[in-house]
C-alpha cells in the first residue's frame, strides 16, 4: 500500500517511489542527479529492509541526531557509467558509523540534504538500509550545485563536520572552519574519490534543525509526482497540471537547438538554447546551467533566475529532463516558479542568488518578471 | 648545550638545529621543502617549550603511539610566499588532538615521516610544541614526493587513518582502503587546503613501528651536518668531507645551464642540465625531478636513479640546493649515493623504484654504475 499523503504515521512503500522520483526530478531544476538509479535503489532497499517511516521534523525528539545525506559530484554526462544507488554507491553504514564515532552518539533519523533529483529519492534507500525514519524536510527545497548552498548555512548553523564515503570504502571526515571551506575540501575529496561520494553534513540534534530546514519537502515531491501521474492517467494536460501544482510560469515551448555541456572540477557547466514552436514560434530562450539550470535569458532579458526554479520538461508527459538527459531536437517546455521564501531573504540571496553563481544580476522574483512583449 | 651525538638520553637544543637542517637538506635529494623556515620554527619552539628529547625507537614502550608527521604539498617555487614553520603552518595540536580522538588513546612520541628537507627539521618544532619526545627514525631515509612512498608501506603496515590540518584550522581525516587511495585523497585535500597541510599517517604503537621504519635518521642528519660544518671551519674541502660521510659518487661539477620547473597537481616537475667545468669540462648531465631529483642522465645513460639519492650541492660550501633554489648559472656539484637497503628490495623498488615514477628503466645501484668513458 502506498503512502497516504498524510505525514501522520505514514510509511514510504515501493508504490510511492515512482511518484516521489517524478516530483524530485521536477524539483531538481535539471540537477540533483538522474532519478532512475534512485528508483531502483529505493525500491530494492524497501523490499529488503521494509517500508521507511516518513516523519515530520516535529516528531523527532529535540535531542535526536538528524543526519542529512546526499550524493555529491558531477552529474554523469551521457556515455559515462553511473554509480548512483545502493548497489554501486557508497554504503550509508560507513557514513553513519563514522558520524556516530565522531559525534559520540547515535543517529536518530535520516534527512535528504536536497530534495531535487536522485538526492531526493536515494535517502529512502539509505534510511531503509539503516533502519531509520526519514524526516519530511530538506535543506534546499530544490537542488543546488554547492554544499554550502543550504538552508543550514542561511540559518547560521555551523558545519561542524562533513563525512564522505565512496563505493570502494574510503572514508573522509572534514572539520572545516566554515561552510565555504567545507565545500572546497569536500569537493576535492569527492573528485579524488572519482567524482561521486555519499556525504553527511550539518548533522545536529532535531532541536537545532528546527528553523534551519525546509519542511514538508518529501510530501511536496510526492504531491507533484501524483499530480503529473493523475493528469497522464486521465488524458488531461500533464504540463498544465504541473504548472498548477507548482504555481509555475511557462517560459517557452520549443526545441533544443543548441547544447553545450562540459564536466570539470566536479561540475557540469554550459547552456542550451530553445527555439520556440507553436504559440512561441519566433522566440529563443537561452538557459545557462551549473549542474542545475540557473538563468533563462530572452533577448538579453532575464525570464527567470536562481534561486527561483527553472525546470525543462517533456511537452507530452511533463517528465523533467535533467542536464544529463538533454538532447538536440527534444521538444520541451521550460517552467519557472518561485523558490522557498528562505532563499529570497538577504542572506538567502547572498548564499544562492545570481551573484553567488558569478552573474552580475539583481534577483527579481519570477512572478514579477513581465511576459515578453508580443511581436508584431 | 648542543646534542652530544649519542642518542642515549640526548636532547635537541637550539645549537643542534643548524647542523640538523644542513644534513636534512642533503638527505632531501632536492625535496622535502626548504630548510630555512624549519630552522627558525624549530629554534623558536625549543626556546618556548624547552629542548626536545631524541629517543631511539627501542626506548618507546611497545604500546606507546608513535605519530609520524610531515608537511605535504608542492615545494614553493620562487616568488610564492612560504607558509612553512610553526607561525604560518598548521597547529600540530589540532592534528594530535584529532589523532587521539580517532584512535581513542594518547600519542607518546612524534617521528619525522621523512628526514629530507624541512620535514626533517620541523618535527623538532612540532615535538617541542606538543611536549613529546622525537623518535630517532623516519619512514623514508630521504625525501619522496608521494605519501605512500614510505617504509611502512614496504613493510605492509596499513594506513588506517591520515589526519591533515591547514593553517586556517581546517582538519580532514581520511580512512582509506589502502596506501595509494590515502595518497590520492590526502593529496586532493592538501591542494584544496592551498597546497600545504600538516599530515599524520601510519600512527601506530611502537611495537608495530619496529621493523617498518629507518632507524637513526635524525642522528645521521646531524652527523652529515656536522661533517660539512667541521670541514668548512677547518678550511678542508666540504664537498669531499660530504662525499666521505655519505659514501657518495661525484656525478659532475658544472654550471646549471637549463632549468625547467612547473607546479601542478601538488607537485613540482621538470628538470635541469648541468654543463661540466674543470675536470668535467665537455660533459653534460641532465637531472629530472618530481619534487625530488629522480634520475641523472648523461648521453642517454643513467648515472644514478631513484631510490638512490641525487643531491645538488654548492661547490664551495657543500650546501644542498633544493629544487626551489636552483638558479641558472649556479656552480654546483651533483652527488649520487646509495639509499637505505629497504628501498633496494623487490617491494621497495615496486613502491619507489624508477617505474613507480613512470620511468621504463631497471634500477641499478649507483655504486655499480661505471663512470663515464674518458673522452679522447
Amino acid at each position: 500500500m502506498g503512502f497516504s499523503g498524510s505525514t501522520e504515521g505514514g510509511h514510504l512503500t515501493p508504490a510511492d517511489i515512482e511518484p516521489l522520483a517524478r516530483g524530485c526530478a521536477i524539483l531538481g531544476a535539471g540537477g540533483g542527479g538522474e532519478v532512475m538509479a534512485g528508483i531502483s535503489a529505493a525500491t530494492e532497499a524497501i523490499r529488503d529492509f521494509g517500508p521507511v517511516p516518513l516523519v515530520p521534523l516535529a516528531d523527532v525528539p529535540g535531542d535526536g541526531l538528524v543526519m542529512p545525506l546526499a550524493e555529491i559530484g558531477a552529474p554523469t554526462l551521457p556515455g559515462t557509467p553511473t554509480t548512483g544507488g545502493l548497489e554501486g554507491g557508497a554504503d550509508p553504514v560507513l557514513v553513519r558509523d563514522e558520524v556516530e564515532r565522531v559525534l559520540g552518539r547515535p543517529v536518530t533519523a535520516v534527512m535528504p540534504s536536497e530534495i531535487g533529483g536522485s538526492n531526493g529519492v536515494l535517502p529512502v534507500a539509505w534510511a531503509a538500509r539503516l533502519g531509520l525514519p526519514l524526516v519530511d524536510a530538506d535543506a534546499m527545497g530544490r537542488a543546488f550545485p554547492e554544499a554550502q548552498m543550504v538552508s543550514f548555512h542561511v540559518a547560521n548553523r555551523p558545519v561542524t563536520v562533513a563525512v564522505l564515503a565512496d563505493a570502494r570504502g574510503n572514508i573522509a571526515t572534514v572539520r572545516p572552519v566554515d561552510g565555504p571551506w567545507s565545500e572546497r575540501i569536500a569537493r576535492a575529496v569527492c573528485v579524488a574519490m572519482g567524482s561521486s561520494a555519499l556525504m553527511a553534513d550539518y548533522v545536529m540534534p532535531a532541536a537545532r534543525v528546527r528553523g534551519a530546514v525546509i519542511e514538508g519537502s518529501v510530501t511536496r515531491a510526492l504531491a507533484i509526482g501524483h499530480a503529473i501521474g493523475r493528469a497522464a492517467a486521465t488524458a488531461a494536460d500533464p504540463v498544465a497540471a504541473l504548472q498548477r501544482v507548482l504555481g509555475a510560469t511557462r517560459l517557452i515551448i520549443g526545441r533544443v537547438v543548441d547544447l553545450d555541456r562540459h564536466t570539470g572540477g566536479g561540475f557540469v557547466g554550459g547552456g542550451l538554447t530553445i527555439d520556440g514552436v507553436d504559440v512561441d514560434e519566433g522566440r529563443l530562450l537561452r538557459v545557462e546551467l551549473r549542474n542545475e539550470n540557473l538563468v533563462a535569458f530572452e533577448d538579453d532579458e532575464v525570464r527567470a533566475v536562481v534561486p527561483d526554479l527553472i525546470t525543462i520538461v517533456d511537452t507530452l508527459t511533463a517528465t523533467a529532463i535533467s542536464v544529463e538527459s538533454l538532447r538536440h531536437g527534444q521538444r520541451v517546455c521550460v517552467l519557472g516558479w518561485p523558490c522557498d521564501p528562505l532563499w529570497r531573504t538577504e542572506h538567502g540571496l547572498a548564499v544562492a542568488g545570481p551573484r553567488a553563481f558569478g552573474y552580475d544580476l539583481d534577483y527579481v522574483p519570477v512572478e514579477e518578471i513581465p511576459p515578453p512583449r508580443q511581436r508584431p
